[in-house]
């Protein structure tokens, strides 16, 4: 597969710019007006809590704002916008003209395993290009990781059975082709999703719909139809009527070499079992089976002992299988004062408290198999000199340095090095993650304030 | 607001037409291929539950729809990407060049209820152009449908105080600008979403974060620069550090004409209350209280006693308090046969079996309240001949006649008329719909099979 830069089309028309909330434009007003936004300032997004009994969740979608930050400029019609609602002053639209982000991003890798606290991201810069950017960052990951967390637990569930996305048409259309990619980087092998597949390069699959039995006379016409256009390796629904006379058909008409068949409705894991049976016995010994309602983790672990082949999993994966969001915040813990000095800040807001200070990040690991999140907090001057076990894994990676973005992270290489990075990363944890069961995070975290 | 025309710009580069799943294209070849693409079809839109324990639905997303369509054509790059990818034959490229849907639509209006079995979206035309609508016209109906359900619920929990959408940070991107769409239809009378404002011209608010705060020296500092900027009408956010001198400090930088506090943690309804109380010693009577936090319908419910002004709701609006999508499907049927008839059809698939036939709905009311949903369902001959008690509500308008969209289901004025249809439909209900106790849907739905 050829890397793709993406360019994504959403923001011609519409820049990221605006898709935000107004106060941080509101905000960045005022503090253009009393001089605090040119404050130097770090930002973090993290997580107080994983989703109920969640052992671990799995970073996604930070290629994806990077993307959108290449694009994240104010058109003539953005600030007309702006200007005709009164939502900033003539002076700050004159300092939105050439807006760009010349800040600094480190954070975790997509694909990275994450828990309470973890600092996914940490974002650099002057208050005023700092606070533009918190909506944008904060949908992107919170929807994104939602996706890739639950279809880990899927993947692991599946054991080594490909799950494939068909969840587009049970979530908003475009977060339909965000919800593909990231179901990929949690592990999915591909989408039933087009724009997805072009936009990413990612594998595209399908088979066909009970419509396109109905609207042919009768099945064997329809069956006949499929195989005629996409050849015997097709796979072919059978349970748009009785799902027995429907695999005699499909065999009669593709011959054994039949690619495979897709089962959508009842007991799935007795029906793949007759159906497997009646193929054996049909001569369609290599015809593999599909089964596909309403699939979630708990349903997948549940078919482990039943012959089936594949998995397309819809609704449960784009709603994050109970957990469609991420809760991740994205907080100010350090700012310039006015002497010019980096202080850390925290709010004390009841039960919402933030630690101050920007944070390093490790995992430290015993016989392979990670123990503890590491988050290490504290002045500029206290991280700078701070020597971290050489053992430990450092877990910020570099994605733009000073307004400049590393493409290494964009497009689809990065989405199938993400892809390899979850297996290698989950099977770094203690097995116990892999575990439906509801519990703790899998491993702590300890937050050192130096 | 003037009346607004909607040209989506995430269609302009990447049109609608590959926000699909792969087998509506593979089914179309095959069609084209064996004639049967030619053949006229009716598809419903429907779903066979609420989620658990409600008692109604809120249609939303039709007009996003009719957005979608004016765009659903194939540029060359995408007509280049089905080629190079071999979704589909030479011909069917051709096919598709001019590709234009020039079928029929009728459904629910925006901001109508909907029960168990309504044809919420009836689509009319040959099986090759209504098939490549599927995915999309349900990614937009499921998403929009669940947070205009959610909204509304909340709205009644909320009484006569102002809902305002604040959830776009924790859903995609392009999804929060639905979200505060369909948070207007289902009763919500604003969002924080800039581009949500911009494109649907939508009322925006806003107040500032806690970052705003931070970044100042001081909160006196902070509140005097959020005053020069914005007025004394702005809300102030008074719980970074400490309420009750945060309110303090409020009156004494803005004096008693202070537009509003908000409060975003804690336990609202006794924060509220002091907070108002200290207000009111201070001279701000005028000062409205808003508060934020993680509110769903139930949390609503619970502050009606308590002296706040307007919520401002985020994560369980935007993610369907519960229920992200509608599960609503599309299927066929009623077909035309080769014998040039139209056919009522129904796939027989298990616990997931479909009544035959186009679908006419009518609700019938009772002393003013609305006691059953009618859906009658026959031939085209049989449903011609129908006389449908003249008393009864039709429930289906025109949205697309034969390719032309009527544009007064479209744009700012078209939300505007659903955010009023919704509050006059949920009065007809009984008042039981209004119950946030789990029961089953307020009324019930008959279907008669002509």
């Amino acid at each position: 597969m050829p890397r793709r830069r993406v360019s994504m089309g959403a923001y011609t028309d519409y820049s990221p710019a605006l898709m935000t909330d107004m106060y941080e434009y509101t905000m960045l007003d005022a503090c253009l007006k009393d001089g605090t936004a040119d404050r130097k300032c770090v930002f973090e997004v993290f997580t107080r809590h994983l989703p109920e009994g969640r052992r671990y969740g799995v970073v996604a979608g930070t290629g994806r704002i990077l993307d959108a930050l290449e694009h994240f400029h104010l058109s003539e019609g953005d600030l007309k916008f702006l200007s005709d609602r009164k939502v900033v002053s003539p002076e700050t639209i004159k300092w939105l003209e050439n807006f760009r982000f010349s800040g600094t991003i480190k954070g975790y890798r997509e694909g990275e395993m994450f828990f309470p606290n973890s600092p996914i991201l940490q974002v650099e810069g002057t208050f005023g290009e700092c606070t533009l950017l918190e909506t944008l960052i904060l949908s992107v990951l919170n929807y994104d990781s939602a996706v890739a967390s639950a279809a880990s637990r899927m993947v692991s569930a599946a054991k080594d059975r490909p799950c494939m996305d068909m969840g587009g048409r049970r979530t908003n259309e475009w977060a339909a082709v965000a919800a593909a990619r990231a179901a990929v980087v949690g592990g999915f092998k591909g989408t039933a999703n087009l724009l997805a597949a072009q936009i990413y390069g990612l594998k595209a699959i399908g088979t066909a719909a009970h419509c396109f039995t109905l609207v042919h006379d009768d099945e064997r016409q329809a069956f006949r139809s499929q195989i005629a256009a996409l050849g015997e390796n097709t796979t072919l629904l059978v349970d748009t009527y009785n799902i027995e006379e429907a695999v005699k058909t499909a065999v009669e008409v593709a011959g054994p070499q039949l690619g495979g068949v897709r089962i959508d409705s009842g007991d799935l894991a007795s029906l793949a079992q007759r159906v497997r049976n009646q193929l054996d016995a049909l001569g369609a010994t290599n015809t593999k089976i599909t089964v596909t309602n309403d699939l979630d983790e708990y349903a997948l672990a549940a078919l482990q002992t039943a012959p089936v082949d594949s998995y397309g999993v819809g609704t449960m994966l784009v709603t994050g299988s109970g957990a469609p969001t991420c809760a991740m915040v994205y907080k100010l813990t350090e700012r310039e004062g006015a002497d010019g000095v980096m202080t850390p800040v925290a709010k004390k807001s009841k039960n919402k408290a933030t630690v101050p200070g920007r944070k390093l990040a490790f995992r430290s690991y015993e016989y392979n198999l990670a123990d503890c999140e590491h988050i290490i907090s504290g002045s500029e001057k206290a991280l700078a000199a701070y020597q971290p076990n050489p053992e430990w894994k450092n877990l910020l990676v570099d994605y733009v340095d000073h307004g400049t973005i590393d493409p290494q992270y964009q497009g689809h290489d990065a989405i199938m090095a993400a892809h390899e990075y979850r297996a290698k990363a989950l099977a770094e944890l203690p097995i116990t993650a892999q575990s439906l069961m509801k519990g703790e995070p899998v491993i702590p975290t300890e937050t050192t304030v130096l």
